[in-house]
């Protein structure tokens, strides 16, 4: 069976690739390397021994995604393609609007004209917002996210929603919360672009000397530390979780619309002085870290009630936040030696 | 000063051409012909002796648009360019979330570039959806709509604000009632596609005897005739809104983002047996008509306060129903004589 993986050499995109290829899935990969790089496809080949196809375009030029479509048989669609700096989205609104949603749509008309069904969807735990009540399960209230990121992934899972409706096609959604780690290999991770958004990258940079400090941003949130709560998940469980969401999609034989969501997190808040922490444990270094003010639009806490994808999954996260974190500093080592 | 307006040969385009024209505006229309027609423009230029610059294509094509903006210099536009009918949003999403979006990106890609301002969207009161309170003010919460042309007119705000708020632009967005009527000259009005999907094309189709009956959805509503609350606002009173907001944006001087917001109507609910009974006493005509079972998705009562407009813009609705249903008549007079 083939499947069609967009942004399949970016972070989660090239840890799915894997798990589909080492679960005998045919992979046509789509990927405009504007934030990959073409080295990962070489180090996916390295670990599965297998060769996926590999197309270097932009989906929003759609003669050449029509084009792909036509020369596979294309069974389905894991959909990683997507700008995903929150604080970029904010100065580039319009890049983001029509990188997020063009891509999306021009892979719907093409999926539409063929009768194509089985998409599975990156969506984030942004759509949440500052939920009320944790852990947020997937009956939590949506909330207008803050960020255009957030936006547009809210919008995509509407559009997504109405065309499974329309047309009576399968759809997954998954709502990630915050994915960390390295392939254990190390050949795969998260590439650094420009100074980190996230924790992680910035944390495994600063252990690594590219950054002086790590900037804690609010010690004085309601939480027991007073820094920020997250659901960090390790990036191959996050990978996994794919391919469980695509067999139960593969394997619904509905005639109607199917549209599943899972929040795919461990169900455990972890604040930022903790993952600071067990990164240094884990791997025996240092990262200073100096208290900033809070950050605007930052949130105080979430984590996942992973409990839904547990039962009609049967997936759960297995690896522990110190080992998570351990893979990410061979992942920078691995980084420091092919320079 | 150069105005572009997409859709310019629509129905509320076509009117809104004519009041910029009428008001020393050069104007500048893109429009597909997908749901107007040629003639359209030979009778904007009859009404009102000058001729709109006019180009025939698809705005998602953006290399088309992009000549466009290089051929002239575009000081403002007003977007009418949308699939606009609520029925076949529901069975073709993908391609209204494509039409809808993607030729409001494309615009905004070329303000962008090109650091242009004032930018004036349709939008419509059903991003209210059933409101709690009448009248709707423009504080009214906003509530996700049902349908998927709903949708795209939120999303359509949401990615104007943040464009705006982003680049520091001028935006207006004008949240439409029910327009309905047609020019006093009968050479313009709404062009009959197919069954018609509002309440007045249908009565005007009803009276010159292409439909047997008028369908009226539902007689047990909580309203005082058990029929639909609307409010009806002629095109004309709404065409000059646009030039009143286009010149409020214009003349504001601000360095920041502007985000102006009206609702446009008349302030007056009508009910649609109210409509029909206006209709048969404006033009001497009969209208039979059958009660029907509610349809899905209607709302029970909807009209606007039009006062933020009229302090702001110094516009207000100055037509009434009869004389506005007066000129529906003469409009379908005409398209009878044209055949």
């Amino acid at each position: 069976m083939t499947i069609l993986v967009t942004g399949g050499l970016g972070y989660i995109g090239s840890h799915t690739v894997v798990e589909l290829l080492n679960n005998d899935f045919e992979v046509v990969i789509v990927d405009d390397l504007s934030h990959s790089e073409k080295f990962i496809l070489n180090n996916i080949e390295e670990i599965t021994g297998k060769k996926p196809i590999f197309y270097p375009f932009d989906l929003k030029r759609k003669e050449l995604l029509h084009q792909v479509f036509e020369a596979h048989k294309i069974e389905g669609c894991i959909n990683f393609a997507a700008y995903k700096a929150v604080g970029e989205s904010q100065v580039k609104p319009v890049d983001y609007y029509e990188n997020n949603l063009f891509t999306l749509i021009n892979i719907l008309q093409e999926f539409k004209e063929r009768e194509i069904s089985n998409f599975i969807f990156s969506s984030s735990c942004t759509v949440y917002g500052q939920a009320d009540v944790m852990p947020i399960d997937e009956n939590t209230p949506l909330k207008l996210p803050e960020s255009v990121y957030g936006k547009t992934k809210q919008m995509g899972e509407e559009i997504l929603i109405d065309f499974a409706k329309a047309y009576h096609r399968k759809i997954t959604l998954l709502r990630y919360f915050n994915p960390i780690g390295a392939h254990p290999s190390a050949k795969l991770g998260e590439l650094p672009i420009g100074i980190p958004n996230n924790l992680v990258p910035y944390v495994m940079q600063t252990a690594s000397g590219i950054r002086e400090k790590l900037s804690v941003w609010g010690d004085d949130y309601p939480t027991e530390d007073g820094t920020a709560v997250r659901d960090y998940i390790y990036v191959v469980d996050l990978a996994k979780a794919h391919v469980a969401a695509l067999r139960k999609l593969i394997e619904n034989q509905s005639e109607e619309a199917v549209i599943d969501i899972y929040n795919l997190g461990t169900g455990k808040g972890s604040s930022v002085l903790e993952v600071v922490k067990a990164f240094e444990t884990a791997n025996n270094v240092e990262v200073p870290y100096q208290i900033c003010a809070r950050r605007e639009g930052d949130i105080t806490i979430a984590y996942a009630n992973p409990g839904k994808a547990e039962k009609e999954l049967g997936w759960k996260s297995e690896t522990s936040l110190e080992e998570s974190l351990r893979t990410t500093w061979e992942w920078q080592k691995y980084l420091n030696s092919r320079n």
